[in-house]
């Protein structure tokens, strides 16, 4: 009987006796007061006995993609467009003599004039073809990951297109596709067929203020944790929107200034640094922040 | 040594040991054709062994809202909406008596022209005084949590506004805020007083095939399990897209055909029951499915 009973001991209650590791989350991550400063406001915010407690309900991170998730030069998307255009046989200038009418132009013509279906399809066959996973930033999956863990619903809110990046958010991020924001286009509904046909029209182009409106419109609450990256100022009133939570928030700028690993811009009015010091948002030095950029190919 | 074992295994593995009541999840409903097949689909699909199984990141479920989640005689949006005219001092006809242009602008009146944050407030106001939780259809709460219980992420898609909707939605029907899909009204941001301004201008109106649209929009997935109702055939769309899934899919169609409990009234074009034949949707009887309509007050 003793025997039988320690036996369904060890059997019945083996998870609980498992050694918990003590693993670094963020070992990606150098170990300076930003990394320092992330893990103390999760903790805080996730620990039921503080005053700044914030139930799991409204743990809501948002994340810019180009150059916050990955690296943004050249973008991804207009390496898509630029393929898809030479297959049509579209003519076109070199994407970086474009002005922005024409870009979006391009953009338009070779992103929309299909079924959703057929346009899932093609952007499923350029990743599978490419392999962009490289161009990740491994701090910020763990940082997900990690927010995750710690019952944050963690969304992208991106000036990319939205179906664009959903064909990967899951597989690249651990991010599921509903949980996706971005620029979207017209659809038609046909019953018939049972397709949603992409209309060449604009509905919202996810950046700027328009960030702030859609995260309103589709999640209808205020991010506690957002994060963006300088470079066009885009992301300045995402951040500045969380900041209006009734709860404690946390506003992350990246700062591009790695020359060395991987690229070093700043913006011509400085904007998202100002606002930065302005509105006291954390500023992400990838060069002294970030022990490793980009994931083992 | 034999007794503090015992009592280890008492301790760590109760949760093991108690007793699993066979409570049926659908008690409100009546034991019809109708709730087998729920049940049998539900079960079916959540079988990894059953070649109908679908990866929970695909159980999507969209639900109408008026007529489908709660009673929509008169419609509670109309009753808050004359609220606020009266307290405006707007004078307008019989909401009954006017036609859908003069509603809409009624409704613009009234729901638009503040910050998020006001709107939000006079909102919950309104459903803290008056209690509207008795006009929700308890068979469907029980639907709604059977469903998340196995891995359904559950949306409400409706013509309701948006913001109105996710004031009760997680405490009527346990459904999240940021699962709402709804009519909804564009934005202006002021980054120095941190607030969206809510204009008189509409979005979109989340009927008819624009419940396609939005939710491919914001979710990115056909649903495969959808439920609306008979009425106006504005869930009619919503229903046929969700058909075009790569899984198996559950069309529900609710009829209002209990006089005596509820309602009884039927289209003029009979456009909703007609699609239900042709597309082959279960149709609900409220009067013959449905044990028990309200919850007790």
């Amino acid at each position: 009987m003793k025997t039988f009973l320690v036996l369904i001991l060890v059997i019945s209650c083996s998870h609980h006796s498992e050694t918990k590791k003590q693993t670094d989350p963020l070992a990606s991550w150098n170990d300076t007061s930003l990394k320092k400063s992330i893990l103390s406001f999760v903790k805080d915010v996730t620990n039921s006995e503080s005053k700044n407690y914030i139930p799991p309900e409204d743990r809501i991170a948002t994340f810019d993609n180009d150059g916050t998730l990955w690296a943004e030069q050249p973008p991804i998307q207009a390496i898509f467009t630029e393929a898809i255009a030479q297959k049509k046989g579209f003519k076109h200038k070199p994407l970086k003599d474009m002005n922005e009418k024409q870009l979006l132009d391009l953009v338009l013509k070779t992103n929309t004039g299909m079924s959703a279906d057929d346009y899932y399809m093609s952007v499923k066959q350029f990743f599978d073809q490419g392999n962009y996973n490289h161009k990740t930033y491994l701090p910020q999956i763990e940082l997900i990951r990690y927010l995750t863990q710690h019952g944050f619903k963690v969304y992208i809110s991106s000036g990319g297109t939205v179906d664009f990046m959903r064909v990967i958010s899951r597989s690249y991020y651990g991010i599921p596709e509903e949980q996706v924001i971005g620029t979207s286009f017209e659809y038609d509904y046909d019953e018939k067929t049972n397709t949603i046909f992409r209309k060449p029209k604009i509905v919202t182009i996810n950046d700027g203020e328009s960030k702030a409106h859609n995260i309103q419109r589709i999640i209808g609450k205020r991010p506690v944790f957002a994060c963006g990256n300088v470079r066009s100022g885009g992301d300045v009133y995402m951040l500045r929107f969380s900041q209006g939570s009734r709860y404690k928030t946390f506003q992350l700028m990246i700062n591009h200034d790695d020359a060395e690993r991987e690229f070093s811009y700043q913006e011509k009015d400085n904007k998202s640094l100002n606002w930065a010091k302005q509105y006291q948002w954390n500023v992400l030095s990838i060069k002294d922040d970030w022990k490793k950029i980009f994931p083992d190919s």
